[in-house]
């Protein structure tokens, strides 16, 4: 038996019919290079000129396929929740088109085809020829799911099918693997898809290649020149040692994400212990040294890489979108292979604040980079903060996060639930109203949430008598929580690692209240991170809250807080979507007193103010000024 | 009458010697390439290159000279203090060596002579032809004012001559200057010393020159490529705006530094009031709004040039020693232009803190950046700190700063006293012990210092009775001072603009005692400086304090104050000079509540600790570790 999920929330509904009504068609637009005053993306024209369908010439990334790829994916997840014709007509032509593009042996990367087959499997580490091969994998096999036609499915099989009778362990194949992964997390979803175990080989083909020594890369044109650039430097690649041995998160943080999300589907795959233990690693490394409180990672543009443990810049955070959405992949991953609040907290942390920040709340407009602090007077001048916004763009050269997020929320329905059919039990790891769906449909619960509003969420029972275990996550950040079954409070109700366990037979109407103590609490960062020590960040449940000069003027680094007082927290109109913001009590240094001196053998005197904040993921929608998400504490 | 200066001092004494006796020779072996393991210069072997007296290629960077000249020239000064037959013979000869060097018209740039006389002004923004000019003048002077030997100076009249036939305001001329201003200062001292009024001529065309719009230097060819790098910025020559209409400090430190200088020898010459008043702007604009309290300036590698006002990051600073030598030298002009101590404290503050940071106690070990906080892990790895250095370096490839340090230190004695013949007046700026002569030695001050140890200044008068003021600067980080004349203390003595006038009809023995209360302080940046924001940094008089990883243990960032107390002073023998270290009490987060994880709702709890801070010139003489000013304050 499997679970169906349908979202109907009064924080995503809105959020995912925007994207998939408006932003997903507007996207295609941008793809196929018609919207006036956006760059020119020419991701389809470059499958035109691959198919022969057009003149001119190759533009773009190298890897720009991966952007139509991560488009009809994020389409594909849009239909089965708002069906489309005319989308559904676009991706098929582009379909076509793929088909025309492919090459006689199966090859398709139109990069590669328009500028010269003969530099093929020549540039593994940047070439990104296999990455744009996975994400048309995961596009084929989104497709197939969503609507059941399996054509581009079969044109991946064929182009896969060509890489595996060149890459592989046979002495008279490449033994090579992609600078970028993806291709690996891909292959895993064709081979659940088509139950193909060739597939999987050909994964663990991949992954266990990563990392053997000497590596294959050191041998390739542009690593032996600049082998001390980092984009050059085998860990950037994850690639300097055994994955199976790898203990800390290193180099490129996409590339770590979706690495470690495929280890983790092989990890479930084969349940090996080693393999679980290596992720467990590589999971602490990364959220107890290495991730932002938004659930961002990524600290240096340089590389776009893991800095060393506890150098997490706020004002220079790399911290890019597809990081954080890629962490999400890999959370989802590991609860898959440990049911543990943990991997849900982050989860979530990441979706409320990392992720959704890259977007606009108009839907149009994306941040690569998400800082956790601005002074755009400094993120303008500055050479080292030179990948620093200081607003989201219409579009980005590298368009790698739009079309990302518009998959990941199309498909948010997959990051709810989980369903153990062995067990019999039902996890409920994200608070999202909806529906989660038995027996097609005629059975399942009817979830009613304004978890982000007061923390409160009701489950009901719908459908015939059954009996199973409904598994409810208590979220890290929830320091008391309340939960009755029909209207009766249990006490105590006892939690294994960050799981209530209800095993009960359920009958129709049953219903279960869960009640989160919601409030607006600092948090602190370990005195190791330099950049945030005696400061306090702001957060209501899993929402990340910042100061805006729109909101507080002017030199955001003069205010302080103590103990939290006079918190009032209210719908503010003024925000997108009627967001819930806050403000208490804190102190302004007086400016006045300084006189324009630099420095001063007095502090000056600091004076009451309110101060307001609101969710970080809000944060740059009301013009360019200060944003600060690490607030000083004062002396008193 | 003019005066002399004698330095007989307990802090500055065995550090001019050492520059003089061992560092200066040292010097002179690194320029000549017989160092083993020192990075080669080739500076030297340059001049034989072009005089024909050896094969081989020029190496070094294009103002290779430019080490030669300021060797030359803090060996000049250094002969005056410690007479050495060796080195002046050492100079007499590269002074022939330069004889051959030089071409029949004059020219002398051994970069240009050796790779071809073609390219010779083709680049004046990046070349540095007048720039080695400048300082090869400068050294000649110097030179000649140490031994009273001109031949060296009669070499640059004939290259000086020789570029005002190149340049300057007749239509047949080149109407071009320096990208890195040197020549402009370096013509006043030629001017002074000469007297002839070409040179000072030359030198305001060249000032005047600059800035005029559109500039020359958008039609050299390096810039019309690149004209959004800040290298190849207007500002980043300070040539953006007519010179005498820049009220903001941008663009390359030392470049401004220098041109300001130059500016100010105009201001002085020609009393011009429009001019000091854009002085007195930039002067403004540079300490209160762009410099770092150690006296140092430049908040960005890239371009080693000013950031936005209040944009000072600790970590990242550039802080080059030649810049804050630079604001020394503009220090010293604006003191000339008005006797204010705040120039003073400018001057002292950079000498006491960011220039001598520059150099090791031992004296072969320099910095060109000077942090004001390292984190050594992190600047080993983030690619937006590879300017940092965590050790001072024997030598580097741009080797500027060493010897811009020597010559600064064997001409300290120029930084001392002024003295204004007309009004009588004797104005004692630093309190540095030795003598202050007149009438040839016969009269003058004896200055017993413990100035930087107890505050303590004591000025006897020798020599015949003679009627002047002793005008005595009131640091500005003294809050209180006695004066005491013949041991009778002067009430109230009223300073103006930071002097005390002391007029009065001196005779042998009288004394004068001074007392600056001298104690541990606290000051604090003005809140717009979002770095230092919650922090406090420690001052002793005119001297920085640092917190050490040698002194207490690594993570300095989990360390916090709140009122100064226990404090405690006291000669710390394990730091080199004996230094003054101090310790007071402190608080540190316990960090095993942290138990690994990086962020927590509870603040963990504060320890009490004893706290360890020596001078910040002396950070890094023990080992690699971790470095802070500015320490956070905690809540209570």
């Amino acid at each position: 038996m499997g679970i169906e999920v349908k979202i109907a929330d009064e924080f995503w509904t809105p959020r995912i019919e925007k994207i998939c009504r408006e932003i997903i068609p507007y996207q295609y637009e941008v793809l196929n290079d018609t919207v006036p005053g956006i760059e020119h993306s020419h991701a389809i024209e470059n499958f035109r000129i691959a198919a022969g369908d057009s003149d001119g010439k190759y533009q773009g990334m190298l890897f720009q396929d991966s952007d139509v790829a991560k488009w009809i994916e994020a389409a594909a997840w849009s239909l089965r929740l708002y069906p489309d014709r005319e989308i559904e007509k676009k991706i098929d032509d582009l379909i076509d088109l793929m088909e025309r593009a492919q090459r006689e042996d199966g090859y398709l990367d139109t990069y590669y085809i328009c500028t010269g087959l003969e530099k093929r499997f020549t540039n593994f580490s940047h070439g990104h020829e296999l990455y744009c091969a996975g994400h048309l994998t995961e596009a084929a096999v989104a497709y197939a799911l969503a609507t059941g036609k399996e054509k581009m499915l079969h044109l991946m099989e064929r182009y896969v099918g060509y890489l595996i009778e060149q890459i592989g362990p046979e002495e008279e194949k490449m033994h090579v693997f992609s600078g970028h992964p993806e291709i690996e997390l891909a292959l895993y979803k064709l081979y659940q898809y088509t139950n193909d175990i060739k597939y999987y080989d050909f994964m663990v083909y991949l992954i266990t290649e990563r990392g053997k020594q000497p590596s294959f890369l050191l041998r390739e044109k542009n690593f032996g020149e600049r082998y001390k650039d980092k984009w050059f430097d085998l860990r950037y690649h994850q690639a300097h040692t055994p994955v199976w041995e790898q203990t800390n998160a290193v180099g490129h943080c996409v590339r770590a994400m979706y690495l470690y999300s495929a280890m983790a589907d092989i990890a479930k795959e084969t349940n090996n212990h080693g393999m679980r233990e290596t992720l467990q690693y590589l999971w602490d490394d990364v959220v107890t040294r290495k991730m932002y409180i938004t659930g961002a990672i990524g600290s240096e543009a340089h590389g776009e890489c893991f800095g060393t443990d506890y150098d997490l810049p706020n004002d220079r955070a790399y911290a890019e979108t597809c990081a954080s959405i890629g962490l999400i992949f890999w959370a989802r991953r590991m609860l898959q292979l440990e049911k543990n609040s943990s991997y849900a907290d982050v989860m979530e942390l990441a979706l409320y604040n990392g992720a959704i920040s890259g977007i606009s709340e108009e839907g149009k407009q994306y941040f690569y980079v998400n800082p956790l602090e601005l002074r755009p007077e400094e993120a303008e001048e500055r050479y080292d903060m030179q990948h620093v916004r200081v607003q989201r763009e219409a579009w980005m050269g590298c368009a790698c996060c739009p079309p990302n997020i518009a998959r990941l929320m199309a498909s948010l329905d997959q990051y709810i639930s989980m369903w153990d059919d062995k067990d019999k039990k039902l996890y409920i790891n994200l608070f999202i109203g909806g529906e989660i769906l038995f027996d097609d449909g005629k059975a399942g619960l009817v979830i009613q949430s304004s978890y982000l509003k007061d923390g409160k969420v009701r489950l009901r029972y719908k459908g015939r008598r059954r009996k199973f275990s409904l598994c409810i996550r208590i979220p890290g950040w929830a320091d008391s929580c309340t939960l009755s079954v029909n209207g009766k409070q249990i006490e105590e109700p006892g939690a294994e690692k960050g799981y209530v366990y209800l095993e009960r037979e359920f009958q129709e109407q049953d219903y279960i209240d869960v009640k989160f103590s919601l409030r607006l609490r600092k948090v602190y960062a370990n005195p190791r991170v330099s950049a945030d020590a005696g400061k306090a960040a702001l957060m209501r449940g899993p929402v990340v809250y910042c100061l805006e000069e729109a909101d507080n003027g002017k030199n955001l680094s003069g205010i302080s807080i103590g103990e939290l007082t006079g918190v009032d927290e209210f719908i503010d109109n003024s925000l997108p979507g009627n967001a819930i913001a806050v403000s208490f009590d804190g102190c302004r240094e007086q400016e006045s007193m300084w006189d324009g001196r630099l420095y001063s053998y007095t502090r000056a005197p600091r004076e009451g103010v309110r101060i307001k904040a609101i969710p970080y993921y809000l944060w740059g929608n009301r013009g360019t000024g200060e944003m600060k998400i690490w607030i000083n504490e004062y002396l008193v």
